[in-house]
């Protein structure tokens, strides 16, 4: 998502473009299994912590987003996003205490996964004979630690995993969690870490049967995604707080750029990174400072996300409390 | 890739895109390894197989290629495919006595994976205690198959798997590969099962950083990749058997395609395969017949490959001997 292009788009005007979004797109094909798990999540998480104060529920959005350009989906375009940085901040809310809804995109990094091989089934288990198997020496701590701790994250009830592939199915649910994370107020936050397609191509637009390719250029003609996070702060979640991400490959613009997003969506955070640096430093841009969080080297297999949740979740902290004042 | 558009491209003006191609291409990240590997694999797997005749080598291809749109990639246009076709072929070429090259897609479907679910480490395993885990009963045969042959097929020598994923990376591979594959003659195969871009940015004209995203209109414009299917089997593997893919979402066009695809490239077989049905049957189209392969309903677990493979096998055993004749 993008910010700042010159022109203010007027609300009424995107409220009319996310109308004729969601109108067009394809309906969502689980919505009522999403919906009953998401009541359920929320339901679990309401209730106090045990130090007495109310739990904190984060929604991790992860991975990029496709936008199709044929309806029966042959080719498509992509966005580039491991998931590295949402699976990452999923176990760090996990260690401070929230509960995480994780957002991601089908086949990108899980939680408590990154540490191993793209393909950890085949390259960290071996047969031991004909008809039994074992983990590599090599491995052994990492798999057996990606099992335990992403099952206890999920047994405990503090980790709800919902996949999406197209920028139609990522919005749409996107929506429904925002609506069943109202009734959190301020103890909501959205980390919206996934890379979201600027550009698609409107359903009833496209070709029902894949392009043909007779033609020597191939001229692909995409209209704007209309700017979700001011509907998602204004109108889906006005109580919670929202962290959108600004990833640049050209550093000069990039502070620029997540200072405009700051303002035009009215974030409460923005985490700006650039391409080649985000695993060792962020920056942190709020209306009151710019924090740099920086990975510490002197940790072998330190995080950035480490510094980073931990700031992201004080100024949680000071917005949860500033929430609260306000309404006594 | 793609047939028939009207206009026969000269051979010359082919040779001078191919060139143009492969200038503006990246290089090869690990080249050298990728050559070495391929020269140990080719050199032991060129002695008579056990029952006396030559061993036949097979490069299967899998999965989809992607056409970046800048350099530093953020987007990028992919092609859908999961690598199921591949992955289960190469299975069945193995069990047919071949060795094979399984050139894939990083992240697609992997032989001998395919009836695990999408994340097979966190779905299929599940902590005993603290600190130990197992493999849950429901996927305990899968599992252990899937590791025991795959195991097998890697040590014994007989599969050398080599990841892509854009179509500069591929193009190059199967390039190397189909060279390296010379001395085998026509008991050499390509299986290019592949789905590769039709349309790339070339390198050149692609833009360094993020293309930003402050019009409401974005316009993509791509040429097409150069027809390499004429060009691998007339320059680079002259002597193999060669058998490519046609894939459409309109029945109606299919086998004309196919017919158009099986002459202008001079394909030993193409296989004809429809987007809804392509896992129940398929047509393998020559020059001197149309043939169904269906997969076997009345046997549950059943692949069209199975029947796909044999057929195929048959023509390659008519081809080596054909061509033997003919040398002669």
């Amino acid at each position: 998502m993008d910010a700042a292009n010159g022109l203010e788009a007027p609300q009424q005007i995107l409220e009319t473009e996310v109308k004729a979004f969601f109108d067009s797109a394809p309906p969502l094909q689980n919505c009522n299994e999403i919906n009953e798990k998401l009541k359920e999540f929320i339901e679990r998480n309401s209730f106090p912590s045990g130090n007495g104060k109310a739990r904190r529920v984060v929604c991790v959005t992860s991975g990029g987003t496709t936008a199709p350009l044929e309806q029966r989906c042959v080719r498509y375009i992509d966005n580039f996003s491991s998931g590295h940085r949402g699976a990452t901040s999923t176990e760090y809310f996990l260690k401070a205490g929230y509960a995480v809804i994780y957002l991601y995109r089908r086949g990108s990094f899980q939680p408590f996964c990154r540490s191993l091989p793209d393909d950890p089934l085949l390259e960290c288990f071996e047969p031991t004979n004909e008809s039994d198997i074992q983990v590599r020496e090599a491995h052994s701590e990492a798999v057996k630690r990606a099992i335990v701790e992403h099952h206890a994250a999920v047994a405990d009830g503090l980790l709800l995993k919902l996949p999406f592939r197209t920028i139609f199915e990522y919005l749409q649910m996107l929506q429904m969690i925002a609506i069943s994370m109202r009734s959190l107020g301020p103890c909501a936050m959205f980390y919206l870490a996934a890379a979201v397609s600027d550009y698609y191509v409107p359903w009833k637009d496209m070709v029902e049967h894949k392009i043909q390719s007779g033609s020597p250029l191939l001229d692909v003609q995409l209209v704007q995604v209309p700017k979700m996070l001011s509907i998602l702060r204004k109108k889906w979640a006005p109580q919670a707080f929202c962290v959108s991400f600004k990833l640049e490959t050209d550093t000069n613009i990039l502070l620029n750029k997540a200072d405009a997003a700051l303002e035009k969506y009215d974030m409460h955070a923005v985490v700006a990174n650039e391409l080649l640096t985000r695993k060792e430093e962020v920056v942190v841009v709020t209306n009151a400072d710019k924090i740099t969080a920086r990975r510490d080297k002197s940790q072998s297999g330190a995080d950035v996300e480490d510094p980073l949740i931990k700031l992201i979740s004080e100024k949680h902290s000071t917005f949860i409390e500033d929430s609260n004042r306000s309404f006594k």
